[in-house]
Parts: structure tokens; C-alpha cells; sequence
């Protein structure tokens, strides 16, 4: 079991870790198998998607806020981050992505983001390995 | 293996099952890894959010009804619950949580929910312990 | 290690690969565990969802394009895919399906999916058994 800490500066804000999740794998020493991250958090969740062109991650919390609006759906959750629990559920709290020799078997966009949905904060992030 | 029985009474409802989960991992004596649910539903699924207030499963709910709401987008299906079918979907069949010293690393506010998109009904869920 | 190949022939199409995926289990002649697929793009998703009326995949495409349509939403991406990368976030880039007796444990009307939202493409399925 490996700890991994992400720290987010906005609200809204998909944080690439993909370099922490690499070092970790190395260090662990593991051929073969499957990386399994879960975020311990409500307001925030995981996923795995381009690295490459900024634009992609602010479309997509864009698109989320446009449909999951952070006042306006008649939310009753007292916290004022209803939304944010909502995106969570919907990317989900984990991913697991398989390894070989040591390295993710990432596509060759691929990259894995903390999407933080209430920041910014450090968030905690369980690794498993397979 | 072990099998999960999960009663919903309402066409939409987060039930938590996380105490259920919690035993399931005790009987089985397993000290470290990961706990997989899946849900063997397509109408069904899996999500890990938070279980303090009732208002945040609440507008949970009220957030996916009012983006996919049962009739009036065209839908085809002819049993009257696609809109269940695509919230599976987006929430997901199964979810994995690690596990140390027998017991779920949920963090403070989380818990394990079936979310019942067209009960109610009894719900199987399949839990792997690796 | 396994890899599968699965071929879309439009830009949104839910392609089922489960036949596919019972073979190669078959073929590695495991017994019981977590069969994991995952996919290495980032305009591609996977899912389980009901794989007997062609109108449930249809009414999820139709959700979908509804919700997050490729133009409109004031995307800045530009390749007019963005809403392909938001919509396999939110359907997620991996499954986890438990099997048995080297056999899915899949639901009466479960098959599993590979979402295209940006087709028709050839993609690549990562498959690992534990």
C-alpha cells in the first residue's frame, strides 16, 4: 500500500499526477499487474484522460459545470458543494490501469488527473498494486 | 467470493450497504488489498460518496433526474427506464476500495452505496477480495 | 497480458466485445478472480450495460449527445473532439468484472461495451486477470 498526496489550488481543477503514480511503481519494484488508485475523499474524484493540450481538462470541468451548476438545480445539501459531490460520483472514486515491467500501461494521451471538485485542498490518494 | 443482497423500495434510491461490506471483509480474514463490488444489474449500479447527510444522495438523484429524466428525451426502449440503464452507466457497476488490517480505507465522510435507478427491487452484488 | 482488439465503424457507436473477452478467459484457463479491461485511449470509454434491445445502447448515444453535444458548449479544443474525451471520463476508461469457474459473472443481461465516441477507429483493450 502506497500514499500518494495531491494538492489542488482551485475549486475546480483536474491535477495530473501520472509522474507520482510512475515513481511510486518503480520504487514498489513490481513486474506485471494492476495499479489501483482510490481517492478518500466525497468532493473528489479520478480519472484518466489526454495530457497533452490543457484546453481538454478545462472542456471537460467546463462541460461538468455547465450541466451540475454549483447553485441553481434546487440542491439542499447545506455545504454548498452538492455539485462537487455529484461530479465526484460520476467520474468515480478510483482507477485501476494495468503495469508491465515496472511501467503503466498508458495509452500514448493518456494521463491520470485528480479532478478536484471542491479546492483547493490536499487530497489523499490510496495506491494498490496487484 | 462472497454475494451481497441489497434491498431498494423506491424506482430511485441510494441504499448503503457499506456495514454489510464491512462484515463480508471480517468473516473473510483477508489482512491487505483491494475489495471489488459489482453489480450484476444494468439498471443498477455502484458509487462511493458521502453518507452523513441524507441531502447529498438526495440531490444526487435530483441532479441525474434532471439531466436524464425518465420520459421526454426521445428514448426508444420500450420498458420505460433508459434513463436507468445510461445512470448505470455514468455511476458505473463496480467499485474498488482498498482494505488494510481487515477493514475498508474508506475516508471520513464516504460510504457504499447501490444506486437504484428503477426499483425497488433485491439487488445482487458480487464482492472479490485480492 | 492480454490485448483485444475492437473496431468501431462510426464516430459514436457502443461496440459489444463480450464474446471476445470470454475467450481469451477461457484461453488463459483461470479459475476464479477480477478480470480487468482497460481501455488506452482518451476518446473511448468501456461499460457494462444491457446487450439484448439495440435501442438501450442507442438511447445512451442519443443521452449523451443530448447532454454534451461535439458543438455549442464553447469548447476550446480544437479538435472537435471534446465532448468524446468528457463522455469517456464519465463512462470511464476500465471494468472490473469478477469471474468464475473461468466464466464472467456477468448479469442475465449484462454484456460489456467499448463506448466510441470519436469512430470509427480500431482500438486497444488491455485485459489482466487476478
Amino acid at each position: 500500500m502506497h500514499v500518494i498526496k495531491v494538492r489542488s489550488h482551485q475549486r475546480e481543477e483536474l491535477v495530473e499526477f501520472t509522474d507520482q503514480v510512475e515513481e511510486k511503481l518503480k520504487e514498489a519494484g513490481a513486474g506485471e499487474g494492476v495499479c489501483f488508485l482510490y481517492v478518500q475523499h466525497t468532493t473528489a474524484g479520478l480519472t484518466v484522460n489526454e495530457n497533452a493540450d490543457p484546453d481538454v481538462p478545462r472542456d471537460m470541468l467546463h462541460a461538468l459545470r455547465t450541466l451540475i451548476p454549483q447553485h441553481g438545480m434546487g440542491f439542499r445539501h447545506g455545504e454548498e458543494n452538492s455539485d462537487a459531490h455529484i461530479k465526484a460520483s460520476l467520474v468515480g472514486t478510483s482507477v485501476s490501469i494495468p503495469f508491465k515491467d515496472g511501467k503503466l500501461l498508458l495509452g500514448r494521451w493518456q494521463g491520470v488527473f485528480l479532478c478536484e471538485f471542491d479546492g483547493g485542498r490536499e487530497r489523499q490518494v490510496i495506491m494498490m498494486l496487484r
